[in-house]
C-alpha cells in the first residue's frame, strides 16, 4: 500500500509562454492538508547523435544560469506535437540534422514541483539538412569527441540533466553492448 | 565568443512555499526583446548510498505525476543551508542513515525555466540514527539490489534525474575504478 495526496482546490496563479504555474491544496496520508506548487510544462525533447566517436552538441545562453552551457539538441514539445515529432524537429531546427531516433530515457527533472518529462531519443542514419533556429533562438551546434564529453560529465562542467543522462545512459547501456 | 541575454526588467509574479516564479524581459543577441520566465528555486542535495551492494531509495508519492515514484534520498536546500548539510539532514531525516558524503554530480534539472542546481553526493561511513520526517511527510526508504536499480535506470522504471544521474554516474565513474 502507498501514500497519495489527494487534490482538494487548486488555483492557476500564472499562464505563461513556456509554463503554467498551479497552486493546488491537498489532503495528505494523516488527513492534514497542505499546498503544492506546481509547474505544469508540456514536455522537453532532446536527441544524442554519436558519430565517428563524436557528439552533437549545442551551446546555448540560459537565463536562469546567466551563462551559456552545453546540452544535447533538445525543446519544448508543442501543443499537440508528439515527443518524436519535437525531437525530430529541434534536432533539425538546432543543428541542421535530421535523423531516425529510437528512444533512450525519460526523465522527471524534479518532481517536487513540475510535471514535465523530457523524453530523450538517440539518432541513427542521420542525414544533412540545415539549420533553421526559431527567432530569438542563438546557440552554436559542435561536434565534441565522445571521450572529451565523457571527461566533461565527470569533472561536472556538462551539468544539464538531460545530457548528463544521455550520456550516462549511451556509457552505460547502448556503447557496452 | 559567446550569446549573451541581458535582463531589461523583471517583475516577481509568484512567491510561494518552495519557489517564487519571475517573469523577466531580456535582450537578446540580435537587439530584440523577449521574455524568460523563470523559477527562482534555493536548490535540492541528495544522497547515494550504497552498501553491500544495495542501494538506499525511498518511495515518495509526487504531486506533479499522481504516482509514487523511487528517488535517492533528496529534499529542498534551505535558506543559508550548506549543499552538505541539506544532504547530511535529508539523509538522516528521510532515511535514519548519517554519513560522510563526497560530491558525486551536481546538476541542472531543467535550464529553459528554472535555477535549481540539485547537488548528488555519495555517502560512506553510515551510521544509523532514525527516521525523522518533516511534518506532512510521507515516504518509505528501503535498500534495492544495485543491479535491480540499475536495471530498473534502464528500463525506465527509474526516471528521477537526480536518480538517473547518481546511478549511471556512479556505474561509469566511481565503481569501475
Amino acid at each position: 500500500m502507498g501514500f497519495f495526496e489527494k487534490k482538494l482546490s487548486g488555483k492557476r496563479v500564472y499562464s505563461g509562454k513556456i509554463l503554467n504555474l498551479e497552486v493546488d491544496e491537498v489532503g495528505l496520508a494523516d488527513g492534514s492538508v497542505s499546498v503544492r506548487e506546481v509547474v505544469r510544462h508540456s514536455g522537453g525533447a532532446a536527441v544524442l547523435y554519436v558519430e565517428d566517436g563524436k557528439a552533437l552538441l549545442v551551446k546555448q545562453f540560459r537565463y536562469p544560469y546567466g551563462k551559456e552551457i552545453y546540452e544535447i539538441p533538445a525543446g519544448k514539445i508543442d501543443e499537440g506535437e508528439s515527443p518524436y515529432a519535437a525531437a525530430q524537429r529541434e534536432l533539425e531546427e538546432e543543428t541542421g540534422f535530421k535523423a531516425e531516433l529510437s528512444p533512450l530515457a525519460r526523465i522527471y527533472p524534479s518532481p517536487g514541483y513540475t510535471d514535465e518529462i523530457i523524453y530523450i531519443f538517440l539518432a541513427k542514419n542521420s542525414t544533412r539538412s540545415r539549420q533553421n533556429l526559431d527567432k530569438g533562438e542563438f546557440l552554436t551546434a559542435e561536434f565534441i569527441p565522445l571521450d572529451k564529453v565523457v571527461n566533461m560529465v565527470e569533472s561536472g562542467e556538462i551539468c544539464d540533466a538531460k545530457t548528463v543522462t544521455a550520456i550516462c545512459k549511451y556509457l552505460a547501456f547502448v556503447q557496452k553492448k
